[in-house]
């Protein structure tokens, strides 16, 4: 049906059009893209009658949404490549960095940096197995016209969706209403508010270590503290991670009530969307470039790391001498129950070492020489280095299959 | 180092343990993993001191939820095949039963019954197929002791994590912290409440369809319609899915709160996973058996279909005339201008069809048999078949894929 | 302290410095505040030193925020107002006309549009008054230096407080850590929500009242309806409210997760509220414009409202039936028992009269003209002129109460 | 209309049915209300005929939603009252209990935990006052009948309606459709989620405060810290309060996606209220007590407050002497400028004082005596006397108000 040449006559007649003109004419006809066809229409000559010929506004809208999703996905995947990458060196580096493991903000069981950075890299990883995997599901072309039965194609709409969508390298949706299903944009936002919220996690983890009274990491940077204490190193960029991470939850709401669109489509995900989608993107980005930011800035203060270590005087090996006790031979629950009624009595300034040397009940299992061993934070690391090189194999694996 | 035989001791006498003693004990000792293992210790003899040897509370617990959430997901995935291929079963069922296409609440196209539900079929399928994706990341024991690094287990961690995951039939994850990841709990809850705000779309069809005025659907049923009005027919099973709709969106704020714990862990997921993890399960799982219920019960008035397509006096088909006359040479963007024209200034009473023939601008382009072929609503259903036809293909693909 | 007429020379000395000179400056030093008063300090001679002397950045910028709150709450709440009145002139207009009043989407009993008016004039009404009551808990200044002692004014902070606090016409918050407490904006944000969702319910109602098949009220204007669809005659400006409506929800989460900050403050709210608090006002605003729009075109079509009214024969009067009978002496379950047989077994074209007046059990209590009175949709519209009176009543208490 | 004595005997004949009659009644008719008044209309004999006569299902529902969340209410207001009551005698207490002020995590400026406390008392009183504003929007009867006309009362419904509710003891709304108008209960549960995540703040506090490099303020108690690390002192009991603050933000979604229901009333809001309200009010209620118990356990390092005030070596006293150099003269923008340098200089172990006093642009303005002066953290507390006496005054003024 489409006269040989009226492409290449409606691309250049395009240029001649310019967005100002669309806004002007779409605020006598109330509909954007209707404003556009009109104008075209009447611009490209004959080819003019062409143009949006059996499409609806939707054809546009949500296959331009497509192609600017997977433009937009490509950056966002790759910032977390890098970020990913950055973090694997670090775990190499940081691999044997002793530290403080802490749960509940209470010091559990020593780590290493390397370790506790190969938890991140495990996770954000996920995150991108999950934007692949998202990506096959809301990256599609929807050219189906009104209600989605490409009526108005007279029985050619099959083939015209396939070279328009091939034309546009995207694969087309498999059926559609008006509108692509919005769960696929649902899904989109949830994967980056997971993400959002990943990042807010090692965002937190950084305000944390920042502290003045644990000095582990802090940001660095020549930026002013405060506009009133000379003196501040505020983690600032770490905080405005956590802060856009809030906004990034909150959208999945609208994402997720986007769903239920009345019959073959209501337009209320429309409005909403204009905010939501570029919104998403924005903040996804700039944590991302936080993110970056962030690891390419923070200070690691190995020394800290250590000094922490024995700040409550051996107590963070209750464990490994709980263990030690059990392998000699004492029933677990018993172990557990002397070891909770030591490190409660412990006196000021007492370490674990002194309270076990006067307790008869370890001395009966456990020379002097056993206790000092049990309580070396290096021989009480675990699994640490296969664990880590277990993370970073996979990670690897999908970095190279996620191109 | 576990004795021989222990494994079976401890089996036996864990089952002389309830519920209650370790409630009673937990109640002393405030907490729940800890009193169970107390209890264990001193119950089991000898053997009794390899329980929870080396293991911290979350290995239990996580894991636990690990094949908690295989099972329950298992019966999600169930009910979600059983909808869909009853779904498979409709669209052929009802392929040819033309309708009204509706967007914004208005008539717009023609459309056929098979060709709306196959749109569900496709998008009930994208959840299905979430869900499996979903499972890998989230269906995994976390075996790896307090932060994570195994240490308790003096080197042996891996290998026991090997065999204890192997023995409950699951893949464990590549490194954890004291807890598993919990980007993996928010994609789960994320991936329901998308399918929930599917069911959901589903539901307020039916809601919309029962309306007296529309009467193309409605829940049919013994059940008392209204306390005070005898004669209502409600659709509250509909109803009650859109109502729990809600409640599964919310939830997905929490899940995602829980990503950010700090350090090698916080305890703030946890009483909020014993809300949320049940709540969302149960949920889901009322919301598809009343999908079922729905879909067993449903009542199709094919007749009502065919009078509301009517109602308009042929203005549904607009859009076949302006394409007809842009077949004839008319530019698009006037015809649409021209359809406009004579859509607004419809007298009451009067068919498009009697509009049309006495408009001299049709006429010149148009026969009176041409304009009563492209009025004809068979004639414009597009590619409804092969549309239908792909949707299902895929969708039995996805459910041959994923058993 | 401060040296007479500096005030004056800053005042001056301010008008040199631009935006760009302050964004220059700030992304040397990284700080918008300390940015902005480092310029004032260089520029303006000897006064320079009493810029934000002993004041925190925060001083200044929630100081700003409830102006900005205060100006915003203003135009909410004349727009809010207007609508309401708008209402109240409406409910008036169409006391008496009569139309469906409709409970899960089914006919339910007759209303009339005047009361279905007052239902919104109350709920709107109930939203000036909150807002109203949460202003002044948000609109306060906080002037108190970091961390809140007002440690830097040597003791004269509670009188700078009250002078700077005069002069700006606000009350300060009776106490503050660096920053306002965030309830007050999770307040402020949570009202608008509401007020979000009700002009959401009044958009709903339109939209579903313009369905062709009910065709109650629609959306009249010249836009165009469809980019395809020539007929099309879409309820845009309230699906707008809709989904404008699905993002001021959402937005709840974040001005919530503001609340927990870090001690004296942390600075997780600054990213997040420089989109949350301009964009819940632009989002309410349009909202407004369009609810005053939406009410300043809609068309009503009282014999639409009238011919809906006979849709279903007579069934819709089924509860004034039965509370004849009841009157009549028949127990109460046992008439709502018979109703529901009869209506549920109808014949098609059969009116609820045809069905009452054939079966025995009526007629042994009622006349054919008791039957035909309350059948009369007229006699059986309750107290609706006492209720729209109170409710009108109400809500211009309230209107003049708040100015 | 109602028969002499009706009353009573209703009264008397409704104690023989049990919920469980009512239970199996439903199953067989499928409506709850339905099912209650036919089993009172067959048991109370002549009486029976004037049960629910009139009245609307939601008439029952939404008035003993009034009466449940008024109990509720009281007990929430109690407890917080308790809470309230319990820091203003902590503020007292520990008045001058000095201790560093925190921002960004960071090290502010001095201030003393009763100044702490104050905070808290502001931010908790004002979700008292916002309480018992909303109280009176959403503890109302609702008895309008179906529709809310009140048509089935023959002209006696305002009659009826007040009758009814001054016997509970309830204000009735102004107007309603079928049911109660939404926004109250969305008013109603953000107040209480504002009220939780303050809870939340005050948990987050106690959390981070008992990290053992701060160790100023730790919960105490007999509980296990750790199934597997004996030496743990966890803080479980204000985790819990953070893991439930995010269930209590998450269900504002469900009460605002209420608002909008269909016309007179539509049943979705049904299904998620049983979820939503006693959810809500369970989780409030647990924090409150959490809360409480949090107050009355939690053990004050008064010592470790002092010595962690130390820790910078008088850098937290930056401010102090920006402000003594302004006063002798130096402009604000240099003192910070310089006074940033000298922080950001100094050498490990190296104290303000020690970094001062050999700096010339310092002693050319400050003699050591005065560097001393402005170094002491007790003179530079500013007017928080003053604060905490101003807050507990309005904190006292609204308990006394609020009864």
């Amino acid at each position: 049906m489409l006269k040989k040449g009226c492409s290449e006559v409606i691309d250049e007649c395009a240029q001649s059009i310019t967005a100002s003109d669309v806004y002007t004419r779409e605020s006598v006809m109330g509909h954007d893209i209707a404003a556009l066809t009109y104008l075209l229409g009447e611009k490209c000559g004959e080819c003019g009658k062409y143009v949006h010929l059996g499409a609806t506004s939707y054809d546009v809208v949500d296959t331009a949404w497509a192609l600017i999703i997977k433009d937009a996905l490509a950056i966002v995947k790759r910032r977390l490549r890098y970020i990913i990458e950055k973090l694997i060196d670090m775990a190499y580096q940081y691999k044997e960095a002793i530290m403080v493991g802490r749960t509940h903000g209470q010091h559990a069981l020593p780590i290493t940096l390397g370790f506790k950075f190969a938890n991140y890299i495990y996770e954000f990883t996920r995150s991108l197995e999950r934007l692949f995997e998202t990506e096959k599901r809301v990256v599609r072309s929807k050219i189906s016209g009104a209600v989605g039965t490409m009526a108005a194609w007279r029985g050619k709409g099959i083939v015209l969706e396939e070279i328009a969508s091939k034309y546009l390298g995207l694969e087309p949706h498999k059926i559609a209403t008006q509108v692509a299903p919005r769960d696929g944009f649902a899904e989109l936002v949830s994967v980056l508010a997971i993400l959002a919220s990943q990042l807010d996690r090692f965002a937190l983890e950084v305000r944390e270590l920042a502290r003045p009274e644990i000095g582990e990491i802090y940001e660095t940077g020549k930026r002013v503290g405060s506009s009133t204490m000379p003196q501040k190193r505020n983690p600032v960029t770490a905080e405005r991670i956590s802060g856009l991470a809030k906004v990034a939850r909150s959208l999945v709401i609208v994402a997720l009530e986007n769903i239920p669109l009345m019959h073959e489509r209501d337009l209320t995900n429309s409005s909403s969307e204009r905010i939501l989608i570029p919104h998403m993107f924005l903040i996804i980005d700039q944590m991302l470039i936080d993110m970056l930011k962030l690891l390419d800035t923070i200070y690691i203060d190995i020394d800290a790391m250590k000094r922490n270590l024995d700040l409550l005087k051996g107590q963070i090996m209750s464990e490994a001498i709980m263990i030690k006790l059990v392998e000699k031979g004492m029933p677990r629950h018993e172990a557990h129950k002397i070891l909770s009624e030591i490190t409660r009595n412990l006196k000021a300034e007492e370490s674990l070492k002194q309270a076990l040397i006067k307790d008869e009940r370890i001395l009966k299992l456990l020379t002097i020489k056993e206790i000092e061993e049990a309580l070396n934070y290096y021989t009480y690391l675990g699994n640490y280095k296969e664990l880590i090189d277990r993370t970073i194999k996979y990670s690897k694996d999908v970095l190279n299959r996620i191109q």
